[in-house]
């Protein structure tokens, strides 16, 4: 077994394991990867977020980003996941770190409001409203997606002794934030964006706004999760949070890939009372270094025991523009690419690290780019 | 590691293996039980299915034995899955042996008419059409599930070493003698039933009048086995044939859990060249020594390589009547019963056998009538 510093994985907020990683909590022979889409149409607020080309495009960036994972290309929309300045999806990363690992992954649709051509599996649910109105979703369809969520993590978690969950939704900042303030926790100028240019503003405002039309107040649902869900929050979460569920419950270990987003995660398990030992978080360091946002002051307002892994990409060192943007504030993660990057790093027992995976996205990159040559 | 007799499971077609069963060929650490459903309108000829108590439920058969796996009733319809006579789903004895043994399942939905209340995975797929006017689905359905399940199949390999692979869907007999005609297998006669008095007479003329509306003859369609299924099969068919596919081609173990229907899986394959190493059959005695149909020479049609091994569930002992009928020729088989009792068996090294597999589904079945008292 594998002891001893892996290079380009660092756990950032717990002093005793800072320099050298805890590999045990992340030792694993059998991961997988579940990849969550959803759609929140608190996306279409003009400014929110960089996903899509144009605002009659984002509904196809989470299924786009799912066909990308199996086949290199999306399918549901002919086009390329990249920004016509050439930054591409956080799917990139994913699907190389996937390759290059031999780690498996499933699709979980959760209100995707185009579906993807891929086999995944559905939690037949509709997608999310925009929350400046003050209603996201049905509290039923919570309900039955923490269920589902809860009823396949406890079969993921019979064979896979470790299950990395990722995620795909545009605007998803914004519903986290709205469920953060909804349930007590300050995240204000705290939560990440897929832009350089944090539109903090125009989030709070949105939430703002949303729990004024749904008259209620900061920290006012701090013991009914489901409800604040359903006013400010998106259906990827309950969704994410069944499917942590179903595995702790059972025994296993999760890694919530992605940034402040899956901290909503980690709020509504808390309210719910769920057990949160074998859970962490793992990301980029583009999240864990951003300026612009505090994932770790988030997390340590919710818990001092889930640990928070980050991996550097050496995004900069790479000679593609593109690719240098995620080290430049745009894009930053999604889709899971940092925690399974990380995944990668650990289950290769460091045969894998960050210059590998580095050359290796690039070669995809270059791939997707020749497409459109 | 286990060697030796295992009580209740032996090999019926393979000389060297039937009295000591070939452990090495089933040993496995990390099985999984995927359980596929689907529809054919073939299942509205009158007389055709013991599935459903009437006409207008037959529809609710397959997803209602996904949702009996994971809930132990049902959902979609307000009904317990017995006949009126008391006669129960076979899913009864493969949700007890699935836990029994804690192997994991998922289920896959390759074109039900009704959709099951669980997280599923979607092929996205519609149900099949009535065999009889020599329609059943077309060609790109087919093409796109044998693609999604070798998607699938590929990732499920990484994981898991040894996947069963069961159905629901019910008029599914009928269809495989439909695709095994076009393929130039001899089946008439040979096809299983969930009836003691086999319809065969009904089968073989709702297979002659689909091939004459459809102009084709016996044997026509042996190298194009797509077009077989567009004119006589149904989606269950490319989808676990994809399925398989994927997990052979990536060097897993797969059974394919059921009696008659899994021929023309077998035929399927053998047809598009694909290899059938690592492949079995696993089913019920009830079907394996069924005097009115003949798994074994249907599967000596198509090859030599692929055991069948076959366990008895000692339902003649049962003090049920509903349960007894297995043994006397009602139900026989389905949902992947015998497959997965038989895996339960094989990873509890033996600790698993028939009587304790009957013990505990009395106490399910029970349990299930006790819901209407």
């Amino acid at each position: 077994m594998f002891e001893g510093e892996l290079v380009d994985v660092i756990c950032i907020n717990q002093s005793s394991l800072s320099s050298q990683i805890n590999t045990k909590l992340l030792i694993s022979e059998k991961p997988i990867f579940i990849c969550v889409i959803s759609y929140t149409a608190t996306s279409e607020n003009p400014g929110i977020t960089i996903a899509g080309a144009n605002p009659n495009l984002i509904k196809y960036t989470s299924p786009a980003d799912a066909e990308f994972l199996y086949y290199g290309h999306c399918k549901c929309i002919n086009a390329v996941p990249i920004t016509p300045d050439g930054k591409p999806t956080p799917a990139i990363i994913t699907r190389t770190a996937l390759q290059l690992s031999g780690i498996p992954f499933l699709v979980v649709d959760a209100g995707s409001k185009i579906k993807p051509l891929i086999p995944y599996i559905s939690f037949n649910m509709e997608s999310g409203e925009n929350i400046r109105f003050g209603k996201a979703m049905d509290i039923s369809n919570i309900k039955k997606a923490f269920e589902y969520g809860t009823l396949l993590g406890s079969q993921l978690a019979k064979v896979n002794d470790f299950v990395i969950i990722g995620e795909s939704i545009p605007g998803g900042t914004t519903t986290a934030l709205g469920v953060l303030s909804a349930l007590g926790i300050n995240a204000k100028f705290k939560v990440s964006s897929s832009m350089p240019e944090n539109p903090h503003h125009l989030k709070n405002q949105i939430v703002s706004e949303g729990m004024q039309n749904a008259n209620i107040h900061f920290g006012e649902l701090r013991n009914d999760p489901f409800t604040a869900i359903s006013v400010l929050g998106d259906p990827m979460m309950p969704a994410v949070a069944g499917i942590v569920n179903g595995i702790i419950n059972y025994g296993g270990k999760v890694m919530l890939a992605g940034g402040t987003q899956m901290c909503s995660i980690i709020a509504i398990l808390k309210s719910l009372k769920c057990p949160l030992n074998g859970l962490c978080i793992g990301t980029t360091s583009y999240v864990a270094d951003d300026p612009s946002s505090d994932l770790v002051n988030l997390l340590k307002q919710l818990t001092n025991d889930v640990p928070i892994y980050t991996t550097d990409l050496h995004m900069m060192e790479s000679s593609k523009l593109g690719l240098q943007a995620f080290a430049k504030g745009f894009v930053k993660e999604g889709v899971g690419a940092g925690g399974i990057s990380i995944m990668a790093i650990v289950k290769s027992k460091g045969q894998i690290h960050g210059n590998i995976l580095l050359r290796a996205i690039e070669e995809e990159y270059i791939k997707v780019l020749m497409e459109v040559m």
